[in-house]
């Protein structure tokens, strides 16, 4: 299978860690992409691979080997999900299943919110909207909030799609917005960031800075 | 249920479709929000119930018979298919699923670029990118030539998600990009359209504008 990757990407970060947990890692063939800050506002070159994989022209892609082309993270995982013969990633059903999706779309919207963010703080003033900006933080601040809450109810739980998400959302926040101290009021998450952080699946897929041109891909 | 809804939504739209085509539609309660135009840059005051449900504070919002909130159009769609018998907004297995689920987020990426767009339009100069409002429209572009193209594969099949999608971003570019002409250069798009538009499900769910103040919702 091959996927379209990034260094920073949170989204895609979903993806190696859920192929991680599944040990199906090893089947994936990654192609780098590269992003100059110039995506925030504008079409950047692409890949003709890639953008006729995706034409939505985001990460992550995954081209799976009978050639369909997903361009959309959850239904990424819920691919290699299907390829278990026991699935780990959304593992539950009925109302089980319908709570856990509903915990994920919370960390996926304040994932979403971390990118708006940071496409916003790419721009240049006087195109920069600081009133956005603090949109934006205070979707993360009420969604990490409800995480916090709800996170005594799963933690102990083997680790499923709202794990992973969780813990992408909240080392994005250390990548990238470190002075917001998101810890600040949310020791239950805190806590259990921490631990589940020490996860190869986590160690292994840290984030780095995303290319601005295709030369810096293979250094 | 309980949705929370508003007239413009073509997110919510999805929802409503959905849940005539699976005649579910008797068992929603909507609940109108409103949007004062600011939402495109600033936190706008929540209705205490709808952010609750959903901390994203995003519409539409699905709270189940069991309680659950739901924050994601799709899984909200999946939900109430999961309601039928025999499922019939994501009826397929194997590789058509996967097949149909790559249509489907092209057809959401549309959406998303033309609320994405919306949101810019809504910004004061100096603001307002020009340059994020092309991002966007050749993002729309791209997924609109997709959907052109791969639409003969299944437009005569029996109406799942993907045909809701689609069609609800052609008319969402009626409603609000109609200068776009979007149909040019793309006739089986344009009469599958036609054609798809006549359904009560589609009629009955025109968008409209969003409310500005709770004033307006009830007139």
């Amino acid at each position: 299978m091959k996927l379209f990757w990034t260094p920073a990407s949170p989204f895609v970060r979903k993806v190696m860690v859920a192929a991680i947990e599944c040990d199906l890692d090893h089947r994936l063939e990654v192609h780098p992409t590269y992003w100059p800050h110039e995506w925030a506002t504008q079409t950047v070159d692409f890949d003709p691979q890639f953008i006729a994989a995706n034409p939505v022209g985001r990460i992550p892609t995954l081209v799976t080997e009978d050639g369909i082309a997903l361009p959309e993270a959850n239904w990424i995982c819920s691919y290699l999900d299907s390829l278990l013969e026991t699935p780990r990633l959304f593992p539950l059903s009925g109302k089980p299943h319908w709570e856990m999706l509903r915990v994920l779309a919370i960390a996926d919207g304040a994932i979403e919110a971390m990118i708006l963010r940071r496409a916003e703080t790419l721009r240049h003033p006087p195109e920069r909207s600081e009133d956005f900006i603090g949109k934006q933080r205070a979707r993360i601040a009420r969604c990490l909030d409800e995480v916090e809450k709800s996170l005594p109810a799963f933690r102990e739980s083997a680790v499923d799609m709202r794990h992973i998400s969780i813990a992408i959302a909240c080392s994005y926040m250390d990548f990238r917005y470190e002075a917001d101290h998101w810890r600040n009021g949310r020791p239950v998450l805190a806590a259990w960031h921490e631990r589940f952080s020490q996860r190869p699946s986590m160690t292994r897929t840290q984030p780095g800075e995303t290319p601005q041109s295709p030369g810096r891909l293979h250094r």
